[in-house]
């Protein structure tokens, strides 16, 4: 089999993918080889308590967040930590539909197993048992929740940034329409398209609702879109967005969507969530960005408000949701800084 | 020809329908016979010095106009004032794509145009010199700073709520994505659908994105869909959203979103907003809804400093855009409390 275009080491290494062996799915079904790329930044010490896992969020892998959040004197410094980005199932590196001969019959999977299919990979691969930190952006945040209601006594400190513990319905629905931006192009044929040029409208559709919902009014009221260096906004959507998604596969972005929506860790507990949020016991600094049209700093505010160690602080930042691509380096510096003060925090 | 099952005067009225004889468009072409769907509400007095103008917003007629803001003892108040709502070409009920033999050749109307036909309307059929107010939502909005602008000698006040004078790149983008979501149906056949009916999957989805950006995330996030009667989000989407403009046109839908793309009062002063918002001479109340995802107040505000007697107001309503249909009775008293205000106002 010839490398993907887009999924390979080249652009976004390096990793390492690491069978975990069999993984039983929440909603039914297994992924009988369930394989997780993972790229390491800085070395385990002896006693094993320096690890940060940073998971992935939707369409993006492991590369973006060592590009942006990681580096020597940053919070996040390999010299310190031992900093594993862990590539979400679905994302393209770690198991994916476009792996396997029917990527339309891809099993649904939900961040709980992504979450458990980690830790099976820090504790029997890494010998991992504490960690230091959980820090995640949007689906991230999910996976970030997640694992600090589900193995608090495992997960120090977490830093939930641009998302939610339990997914809203308006943000269900903004997902939706980006689904069926990709579904409704007859090039996709429920998912047996030959390639994803065969949906370019598609993610065409797909790319011009990010940018409507992904970045804010007040980011393109300011020109920012022409800061980064584009004419305009065709030239944006054209060169910038569409180029970003363009390359990517439909049916990997459609199974990570379906994750997203269902985010919830009221799972946990018959549909409680300050319950759930109760379990935290992690020092938690919930960092919403202030202009993010879909997870809003009113909705993380409500749910920090449960966490019985939680310190609500948002991000300044007009580029909205996006700004986690760290367009803003201001909005960088801020999330720098509350890392370093939790860090700090004694566990 | 049998009545439209949507646009009527069962659904719609009572309107009149007054031809006002050919009209030269701004892009180039002409409507041979324009014609003014125009419901009125009270008597104009000897001196015609009472008539208020109302223009309509996207997918909106003169009938919601009238629920919604005209009454006895409002500040819109039939005993007093000669109200006159006017359907924007494109609607439906003023001269209309799906009028015509040929629906996908309807030719490119701009706010200006809409603004000049109203203008002959008054003058020449009902001898209309000067208006106490222009009062206009979203679309409606875009024609109230088109009308001020153009003709400041006859607009004493205008209120321009929810819209903006020039449109923003961000906004445009928005409705481009409602344009797709009904061009990209195959049942569309680049206009040339036999009915509505088989546009039917592009307006749903056109429902879906107006669901995610007409209303807010704190909308649904305290419930709101619910207080209105609807079990769900799925259930607020079919029932309401869907049920709403799934019955129209997709060639009239079409028609004002392009006209609302491209609304900007700049077209009269090469470009130069402040220049135009400058020659204003109405007392002018700018009132933006506090959580309106694509017309949002500080795009208002920004507008409003450069209008000699512009007022700002904005409008604390957690219904965001969609709060124009008065589903929050708070925002309504808000709007009434700033009209009687500028309606007191000495010309």
């Amino acid at each position: 089999m010839s490398p993907h275009p887009y999924y390979n080491p080249e652009l976004h290494g390096p990793y390492e993918r690491i069978d975990i062996g069999p993984l039983d799915l929440e909603d039914g079904g297994q992924l009988p080889q369930c394989t997780l790329a993972v790229a390491v930044h800085g070395q385990l010490n002896a006693a094993k308590d320096n690890a940060i896992l940073v998971p992935t969020w939707y369409s993006g892998t492991s590369k973006i967040m060592e590009q942006v959040y990681i580096g020597p004197g940053r919070p996040l410094d390999p010299a310190k930590y031992c900093i594993l980005v862990v590539n979400q199932i679905g994302n393209g590196l770690s198991t994916s539909p476009h792996h396997g001969a029917k990527p339309w019959a891809f099993p649904k999977v939900r961040i709980g197993d992504d979450v458990r299919a980690q830790h099976r990979l820090l504790t029997e691969h890494f010998g991992i048992r504490r960690l230091a930190l959980v820090f995640g952006g949007s689906m991230g945040a999910q996976q970030t929740y997640e694992w600090a209601v589900r193995y608090p006594e495992m997960v120090e400190r977490a830093a939930p940034l641009a998302g939610t513990a339990s997914n809203t319905e308006h943000d269900t629905l903004f997902s939706e329409t980006l689904c069926e931006a990709l579904t409704s192009d007859p090039g996709f044929a429920e998912g047996r398209y030959g390639s994803a040029a065969e949906v370019a409208a598609g993610l065409r559709r797909h790319a011009r609702l990010w940018t409507v919902m992904g970045w804010s009014t007040e980011f393109f009221q300011q020109g920012r879109h022409r800061a980064l260096g584009f004419d305009s906004m065709n030239d944006f959507v054209d060169r910038f967005m569409s180029g970003y998604f363009g390359p990517m596969d439909p049916n990997n972005l459609l199974a990570m969507a379906w994750k997203w929506q269902r985010g919830d860790v009221a799972r946990h507990t018959g549909g409680d969530l300050p319950a759930a949020l109760g379990r935290i016991r992690a020092h938690t600094y919930v960092m919403p960005i202030s202009h993010d049209m879909f997870f809003p700093p009113a909705d993380a505010e409500r749910e920090c408000h449960h966490v019985p160690r939680g310190v609500f602080r948002p991000i300044e930042c007009i580029d909205g949701h996006l700004g986690l691509f760290g367009t803003d380096p201001a909005a960088i510096a801020q999330i720098d800084a509350n890392l370093r003060e939790l860090l700090a925090l004694p566990a």
